[in-house]
């Protein structure tokens, strides 16, 4: 129950412990081609969706680095880990970062967004930077309503870290007007890491035109040129291809909606059962994530339950990250994960905090409010 | 019969195909530590080797970027398409690129390594890029030579792309001076893609700390701290962790002689049967590399014989790249390859070429010529 790596559907693991295959074959490109449309049936999009052998990060970098150039005037939004890591990749190629910076746990300010766009009457700022689903808070941020204020400006892009909202809740890239939309495969993929995605608008192409950041590896006109032929630029994970043909193929036969609204009962199951707990959530429930779940411990050691959690019933939960660390810790419910999980992970919080005499309801409460949700 | 991806053995399968696990997980940290010490082992070396999740070229790009600085004058080894990729890396990032060039199938001539190292009373080379073992002609350059000539020289890096090497022959880091040996997992290690490897000397460490090259999922120095904690700075190819601990346990048990050895011998049956049965060597036989033999089909069309082998007797050969398409083929003897997988191959060409009455010699003297040196 941590956010990533997420679990791992069995037909999934056995596709991706078959033996590799040449990844200049005509087999593979065969797989190359239907997952590229599986992707674009993921991101709601007509636009390239590119794989590249990395993480998550290396798929945002990818996405700054191939539409910006230095000195590049970028606004990032900041209101956690994710989002001070993009400051730091934004700084590394030294384009001109202005931060909006929210306090860990709430989301960022549309508003702030808004102005600073309205503002800017000589079109200086060349993108937006931001983190959607915030991992280390449990916080969505309205990345639907910072991209409608983005399309008003007319010139800036909007480039978005995706990784934990993307198959976990709607990101309609196409119709948000995303411009790069960067996601990782052990999240709502339901796959392990090493596979990372990168969604580029007709607009994001455009900039990549005069883009001069220096970039090899992470070169996405490369990968474009490639994917024309059903085809990687570099020796991608070939394993990992296998696995993503078949996760892909599970999401289409379930749905988007279906997926979406699976998501969202769950993280309601979730806060509810841990309100009935006595605990607090970190994040507002009105800003809570459909990944991940963070709930503030109140002088309990959250290090020591995620310990006695995890002894005595095997269940992983995430810890705060951090100045966070001991204070918080975090409930992924995010890929492939079923009501089952949900029930367990609540029962088997709700039953530790009893047997350590931290529980400050009645034992049964918490699971029960998460059970009516769920029903 | 590729090289790369090469076989993968069924034990390392199974363990790629398992659930993945946290990679902040003490369980983890324990795998990132032994796989470290295995990894010291078959680079010998007591430097650092640091794991990314990508493809080869992200480890060569990282040696390369966070060694040098804008405008450093590099000197590179061209003879082949990897070497003519690192060119490209050393443009991309604007450094000042002299080229060593030798025809495709030669190997680069260590004196004129000498010559410009020797000439260069400034000490203006900041480093010599080379690939050791030329995948795309089957060309081993004498890296260990080159070496020496980078000592004498007294200011400047050897950075070498040991891709194809590593694992096959040796490539004693310490012993020979190297100071950055990027490898890949699909290659000696018996992997799938996904993983790749970077080694990095004192003398580059310390390079390291002037470089102002921008990077950052190709930051080692972010890599090196967070090994320093049995860590991954982003979220690492946790399956493929699983594999590399269990294939670098079979190296281990069969020995870095014996490996050796076992690509040598396969590597001199590979070229008898070849020239037996009236085939050309490519590249001649006394630089021609441990992993992958490349064969001048003279008149045959490289490409139609590929095609036959792989319809009737199921054994992938690799085409010639680039401009050498049609007119060689390549086989791959690199990693979990044993005699019978040499036989084989021989064998099966051979019949191919008698079917399509190609062959120019008695049917059977090409698998026996391979046979003998095998016994």
């Amino acid at each position: 129950m941590i956010p990533g790596p997420t679990p791992v559907p069995e037909t999934v693991l056995k596709a991706i412990g078959s033996h590799p295959i040449g990844h200049r074959s005509k087999e593979f490109q065969e797989i190359v081609k239907r997952t590229t449309e599986q992707l674009r049936w993921l991101h709601q999009t007509t636009d390239d969706v590119l794989v590249i052998t990395g993480s998550g990060t290396a798929a945002m970098e990818a996405g700054i680095i191939n539409t910006l150039s230095k000195g590049d005037k970028v606004i990032c939004g900041d209101n956690g880990k994710f989002g001070e890591r993009w400051v730091k990749v934004a700084k590394a190629y030294q384009l001109n970062v202005e931060v909006i910076k929210e306090e860990w746990g709430k989301p960022l300010n549309p508003e702030r967004f808004r102005t600073i766009l309205e503002d800017d009457d000589k079109k200086e700022i060349k993108a937006i930077i931001l983190t959607h689903s915030e991992t280390s808070t449990g916080v969505i941020n309205d990345l639907e309503t910072i991209s409608k204020y983005v399309q008003a400006h007319g010139h800036a892009l909007i480039i978005a870290d995706c990784v934990t909202s993307l198959g976990a809740c709607n990101v309609p890239m196409d119709q948000w007007g995303l411009d790069v939309v960067a996601s990782g495969s052990q999240k709502g993929y339901m796959l392990p890491p090493g596979l990372s995605f990168v969604a580029m608008s007709q607009r994001a192409w455009k900039a990549n035109q005069t883009s001069n950041l220096p970039k090899f590896y992470l070169d996405l006109a490369q990968y474009q040129k490639a994917s024309l032929k059903n085809s990687n630029p570099f020796t991608p994970g070939v394993n990992l291809y296998f696995g993503l043909e078949k996760s892909l193929e599970m999401m289409q036969a379930e749905g988007l909606e279906a997926i979406f609204s699976r998501h969202s009962r769950h993280r309601a199951a979730t806060q509810a059962g841990i309100k009935a707990m006595g605990l607090n959530l970190y994040a507002e429930e009105s800003c809570g994530s459909p990944a991940i779940t963070a709930v503030t411990t109140q002088g309990i050691d959250a290090e020591e339950l995620r310990k006695a959690v995890r002894e005595r019933f095997d269940i992983l939960l995430a810890g705060g990250q951090d100045h966070l660390k001991g204070k918080i810790f975090r409930i992924g419910h995010l890929g492939f994960v079923n009501d089952r999980d949900i029930l367990s992970a609540i029962a088997a919080i709700e039953s530790t905090l009893h047997s350590l005499s931290l529980l400050r309801s009645e034992l049964g409460e918490g699971v029960a409010a998460a059970s009516k949700v769920l029903n």
